[in-house]
């Protein structure tokens, strides 16, 4: 039986304070602020340690809804999830992208098969000396089984994108962990980014049974054949836990939209993008009559696209030498989010996509999980 | 009659000061160095003022070929067209492409059609207060007009990429002028090369009868609706005059190569590169016996791909805001090259491909041209 | 006789949305938050267009002083004078100064001299294409003599720090004026702030008498001998008109601050930021009983320095030649803050220094104002 | 007896592949090429994994110093010591310091006291999984030992500068340890720059009685109360051993010039600058009659100022937060050189002073060395 009804509204935005957008949506009651469950954005900032575009953005979002809530900021950062990952590099254009759930008290007719379905859960807080290792693995697995429960799903197979956020390592918690006589994974707080991204990813290929449940701390940003199709980590400085939302399809769900996933093997893989969008009826831009544009299910419109972009580690991209690594001008996680926003910018015919850094463990080494949602007719 | 013979060699770099793989085909034969025209390169620098990759490549080039051609490396710099683009952001990978001209004695039997053919010219050096202005512009289009005469082609039809080398302002040389009681078109180095190229750029277009011959001062840089659709313009600090170099197809050229084109819209115009690649017999990676793959004619190769890219000037692409403009830490030719290098590396299934930045007045505002080598059976 | 009383508060922040600094001031009753008239900080963003730190904190302190004050966050950034310098390169460290001013019903006894007083005004807003043009150096003129009566200072020898905060050209504002037949100055953001800035200070140098009143549209960025001494701007998106803050010592102070200033001829004069440091009764660190030490008057405790740096325009300091005009991956602001910021911070014995980058007709090409306040004992 | 000379020359450089400067004084016979041992260089690129201005520079010099020696550039390379710090950030000008030596037939009459005198040696290649580790201390501090001998320095107190190049980790270096079953010391190429520079600067430490002989593995990058302090290690892509070059001051010398040092205890302190200049009897600038200056002797003059920076690893200068470990966009190396060069540039009265990046262990965490050679009268 259809239970629950899940919304997606992806807005521009002028800027990481702007809220106009949302809030004339909730202005004009196309959306119930209550019912909002998560807001993924991307902002403008470097997505690095201090890109502070991010804390930005959930500060302006929550200062403007506290009172269409009844409660103040801090409460409403309790509510709702917000994952804002940083860096709109190339193309890619800033905008955030609003879940919404709500239960139905009568289950519609005439909808078939799996529909939209999203569910939440965290982990405890974490000591800066478990992030990227085996207890945020754990942890993170249980959590993702949590979420998956809270989104109406059983079958792994109808999970298409898990976004995580999670925390980093800054001098502080890294003394902190070193005056209890801990020794943090790394002193970095650059790098540590990347071990708890890795560390979380690899907690949602536990969950999901992708990988053997005793990953180890070992493993972590060393072996990238143990990988996650579906898993979106996103690390920032505001939490010391993590928060998992499961996008996925379930018979329980009479929303409108419907979520499908590939997985990028390269940064250039083209057609990983082109399956991605045809897993939900839709074809790619450009391609016209002869191309897959035949295939594209009448009706049916693009949403968003959900990809995770990265360096691959060897240096290379299908044999050729890429520079990303070694530049020391714009992090690698720059480089790799304005290429592959590139690539899916023109197959999906709009800039306005989400596509994060740093695949440590999501996707295959250098490439990276790609989620479309569509609307249904 | 069929007198000359154009061979093209894309040859990976390791590094800019990296020659070996050139003097590798020189040792086996495979290149006569005498019969080298000119030399296009991605460098992995920053492609602005201070990249000094493209002059460190140059100099190692002609510190190598110098030998192999009884000359001093100075004379090499004079006799071979060298024209380095900085910039291998995200995907985007090191190369080299060789291009070599060599008069046939016997016109081969058998070919049809019109083959790949390279003309090159020069223009006289510039005066610092010229850059920018309508004298760069009418000379470039005096220099375009020889180097097809010396590509063999006389229908502007058939020119498909005319790559541009053209001087940018220092301090020393706004300094100068202004000595002379002349003012620079800007005092900003960074600035002149966008001066620069765009003024290289109507050049090519007035050549061509792509817009009317009386280009001005002020159309450079403000009518973006004046452009050439086969402009490539890069500007480097080494020089003070415009080098031309004119692709196409002639009837004159024995070679096994063709050239095609088509101008990108804007930055994610994946239509116009999968058009460029067909034009020339090639198919898109990735589309598979769904796409355009079916189309592609047997035995033929690509060998590379010529593009521009840039940041349209407008601040949008398709509607969607782009923040390539606005960011002071990573310069919008940077942004722009590795968006549309992923694209066409995607659409190409290589990331071996010349993306140059910097396209203003190179197709319409925000777009560029794309060209597509490919080698037939 | 002495009606008001002037403080000077620096509070290290943790962040651009760090607040707690001054709410426990306020809590601790040190700061009567009706009081603050003026704040001015250094965030940790770029300092450039896309230097959203600025904003964030001004966001952040609105928010956090809107219940203390009984106002909406919107009244409060219309109450207090909000100046947010981006950029904390190098040794800088992020901080706020909040300026506070009472009147005083008893006038104290036992001040002698001129002590710290603090003016405002604020120009009409401007249209685009006015930005970086004469008119906007008349209205900042008109604006400085308003402040300096504010803070009841009649010679222009007392004005020892004039700050500004004018706005900057976006794409939109651009077009805006395009829309109407007007041509902005520069079509570029980033330009644009050098032109905003360049502007108002010449606005300043013609109300303190510097230079003639005529100050002319080509003299800006252009004529740089001419320039005002105490002059700081810094452009910012946020508004579209100057806010201009006079600081200064007066008889109708009973501040227990004073403040003086010296000109720093490049950005290495050290004896500049030696002078400015005595001229309220201060020694450089580090120079012990052989240096200026011995000078220092008994007490007196330094509170904050605010100096401009800019690259010098000729590229040069002293006759070696910078590179900070060629840098595309560091805009020159960015190294000129970094290097200006590491020899006042040697001589101050403390990297909380507010030194701002951009010093167009702020002191002579490559120098610029440095001003020191002093606590009296 | 006095038996060699040793010569410095400070030479600005137009641009990373500017020789004229030497080739000038080579061509007027005030350097005799055969005598040039060493050359110390600022580059203008980014001081990081991808700065190829170094290599350019050295191959620049090489190229144009083979026909004066009668040898291969290759062999050039072998011959002369080449260190090229990439970053003049701010301030920083880019020049080459020149060391010559030659031994005297007769040994000069009415020299006093101990004068400059330079030697030099080389570690075996190391292995990759030997950087950053014991290996690398161990053979450094063997080196440094042979350069001393080499120099005529037989007291550790009479070294005051010990300049070491040593190897970085690539992609393709951590792969081919990997492959025979070793690990090392970090996969990160920018990471392993700072292993590098550590480890060799504990092998300086260990050789002149700064820290006990047996440093360990696990004291590199951690234990940051081991250090040298004279050591200056940079680390560059180019070679795969060691090269240490000892400068102090010998009775066999009869050089002109004088060398002395001091130890910054951070990135502020002006004192230790100026302690250092006082060393070699010179004044600080412009602290006028006031200040050093008094302290001066007669006829001597400032030749450079050998020094290195690194952003303090507890993230702040003498109690007040720094930004440059958090910073995304420019790396701390930069900042730090920006920084501490504008500082020693303001006392030094110049811009073109060799500060270099990166002072793992290399003076107290913060802080560096900072060496002065003097010309005297």
């Amino acid at each position: 039986m259809r239970t629950t009804s899940v919304g997606v509204f992806k807005i521009a935005t002028r800027g990481p304070g702007d809220v106009s957008g949302l809030m004339g949506l909730i202005a004009s009651r196309a959306i119930d602020p209550a019912s909002i469950l998560a807001i993924l954005g991307k902002t403008e900032g470097n997505g690095g340690v201090n890109d502070f575009t991010r804390e930005y953005a959930v500060a302006a979002l929550c200062t403007a809804l506290a009172p269409k809530l009844g409660l103040t900021p801090e409460e409403v950062e309790q509510r709702i999830a917000f994952v804002m990952s940083g860096g709109t590099e190339g193309v890619l254009s800033p905008h955030i992208t609003v879940f919404t759930r709500q239960q139905l008290e009568t289950p519609p007719a005439g909808i078939s098969g799996k529909r939209l379905s999203i569910g939440m859960a965290q982990t405890r807080d974490f000591l800066p000396e478990e992030l990227g290792r085996s207890a945020q693995i754990a942890e993170t697995a249980k959590a993702v089984k949590a979420a998956m429960a809270d989104a109406g799903i059983t079958d792994a197979a109808d999970v298409h994108f898990v976004q995580i956020k999670c925390p980093l390592l800054t001098s502080e918690r890294v003394e902190e962990a070193s005056s209890r006589g801990h020794k943090a994974v790394t002193i970095s707080a650059y790098s540590s980014m990347a071990y708890s991204r890795g560390a979380s990813a690899l907690g949602v290929a536990v969950a999901l049974g992708e990988v053997a449940a005793d990953a180890k701390d070992e493993d972590v940003l060393r072996r990238y054949d143990l990988f996650s199709k579906v898993a979106s980590t996103s690390s920032g400085i505001e939490l010391m836990h993590n928060v998992v939302i499961v996008l996925g399809n379930s018979e329980s769900s009479a929303s409108e939209f419907e979520i499908g996933h590939a997985v990028m093997n390269d940064a250039i893989d083209a057609a990983a993008v082109i399956e991605a969008l045809s897993s939900v009826g839709l074809g790619a831009q450009g391609l016209g009559a002869q191309g897959l544009g035949a295939q594209a299910k009448a009706g049916r419109a693009l949403v968003n696209v959900l990809a995770k972009a990265e360096a691959s580690p060897d240096g290379t991209v299908r044999g050729c030498r890429h520079t990303m690594l070694e530049d020391t001008d714009i992090s690698s996680t720059r480089h790799a989010r304005a290429a592959v926003g590139g690539l899916i910018a023109g197959l999906a015919g709009t800039g306005a996509v989400y596509v994060s850094g740093g695949a440590e463990h999501q996707g295959p080494a250098g490439g990276g999980p790609v989620a479309v949602i569509a609307r249904l007719p």
